[in-house]
């Protein structure tokens, strides 16, 4: 394990190792958080962006660029929220093996899943080839750069190499602090808390959208901190919409810039549920629906 | 001023800021941390070493190198300890006006000076030229990793962006901690009550190397956490030193490891006396001076 500053600093790592071992091109989902492609495109490597269906990353589309590694975010799709299906999984490390490609499994909202049991991680199906990734960003606080990389041993020298390059190690403060609240049980128990608090957000934002606005459909709901709402081919384009609430005074988040190619980007928004303090969250919501009530009227 | 994980990643961060700005050749002191070396070498800049001599970096060696920009420990030579003399600093200043060429000035054990008055910053003297960096890898823990860069406005944005395509921002709650501890005044506490206690040590290290071991001169001394031996030329050999020292259970360390060149190498002895314990201190000078005063007999 290689503990990090952010699952953005474990991706700059990563990308240097992984180019240290040889690899040249990398693919990333498309869509994926902007910052990542840059952090990934500000190293030697050269990003590809692949396009994802509703199973996942789209394995026919990875193998036609020929990557050297890819990463994936399997829990929870990193904008569009869906899990990755099993067969998708056994695809993808399946190409990987006949490739000789990495997997970089970011467990993305892999602790906050609220309908069914939780999703298990692609690491554990091959764990020679996966690298998996975790971080305390949604589950303590993004200020706190807490992130880890489980690695193969065949590719931990690399690795730890890259990570001694580029800022010798992590604070030790905060990890003894992190690894004391997760042996006293406390970070099981703040989990736990949250994941009942985040589902109850997620259930009031989904019932009062039903009430105010159903033309809007919300999915990735099953897991994270936000819903997508996908529009409908009537109305306001995405463009328009954020526009239209930004008069009203609520910044309302398309999908757009979460898109690297422009022919993957499905219209939709992106609403964060996650980050109102506990007793602002109901006005919050309902200065939500409202505006989305106005630009898509029951 | 940019926060950064240690000055190990602000060097990495100010590299990749200098790649952007145009800059491919750096040059580095040498003798300097192997580290910082690698550090730079794993980004796309080339680096060359200059030979320092009794008033600090060669100008007349950095001249004829043409690097864009120069690393430069202008307090305490690290490792050999002398400040770089003001005639010295007005002509670095002179050769990077000309060249328009940045300087970087590592602050190494700026705060802790022992026997006059604080050597002045380079940066204070060129504000738009100078990037300067501190760490609290000394006067706190390097376990901390907290460093920060004062980069002039039109090299800011740049670095800032190196910064946040590296790791994203640097940890909060130790950065808040630290302006907490600044502001009370109790770093600034901390740091004469330790500067106190580091002076004795030094004072306790020279006596008992004057009186057991007097042909190794001590440089380096009027600054920092550790101190030069330079070798008579009769004697053991740098290596022979310090293998001997290994056979008596006693860690010495030579000054090879830290010259990028070898025909820059004088041969010496680092002594560190910042890590033992308050307790353990004056036994570990006693292992010291014993096993030295063994390989240089009175």
């Amino acid at each position: 394990v290689v503990v990090c500053g952010g699952f953005a600093q474990g991706l700059t790592v990563l990308c240097r190792a992984l180019r240290s071992l040889g690899v040249s091109v990398v693919a990333m989902e498309d869509p994926w958080v902007p910052a990542h492609r840059s952090a990934a495109s500000a190293t030697p490597l050269t990003v590809v962006s692949v396009p994802v269906d509703g199973e996942g990353m789209r394995v026919d589309a990875l193998a036609t660029r020929s990557p050297g590694a890819a990463f994936v975010t399997p829990a929870h799709q990193c904008m569009l929220g869906m899990a990755m299906t099993p067969g998708r999984r056994a695809a993808l490390l399946r190409w990987a093996a006949d490739a000789g490609a990495i997997l970089v499994e970011d467990d993305y909202d892999g602790e906050f899943r609220y309908d069914r049991q939780p999703v298990g991680a692609l690491q554990g199906l091959d764990p020679e080839r996966v690298i998996y990734a975790g971080t305390a960003s949604k589950t303590l606080a993004p200020g706190l750069r807490l992130a880890w990389l489980v690695v193969p041993p065949q590719l931990a020298d690399a690795v730890v190499e890259a990570k001694r390059l580029t800022d010798g190690l992590s604070g030790a403060l905060d990890q003894l602090t992190l690894a004391d609240f997760i042996e006293s049980g406390g970070f099981d128990r703040h989990i736990r808390r949250m994941r009942l608090r985040y589902m109850r957000r997620r259930d009031l934002l989904v019932a009062a959208l039903a009430e105010r606005a159903p033309a809007l459909r919300p999915s990735g709901i099953a897991a994270g901190l936000h819903v997508i709402l996908s529009l409908p081919s009537h109305g306001p384009t995405e463009d328009e919409a954020v526009a239209h609430a930004a008069r009203r005074g609520v910044a309302l988040l398309g999908l757009g810039p979460f898109f690297a190619d422009r022919d993957n980007h499905v219209p939709g928004l992106v609403v964060g549920y996650g980050t109102p303090p506990e007793h602002g969250f109901e006005t919050a919501l309902r200065s939500l629906v409202d505006v989305l009530g106005e630009l898509w009227p029951v």
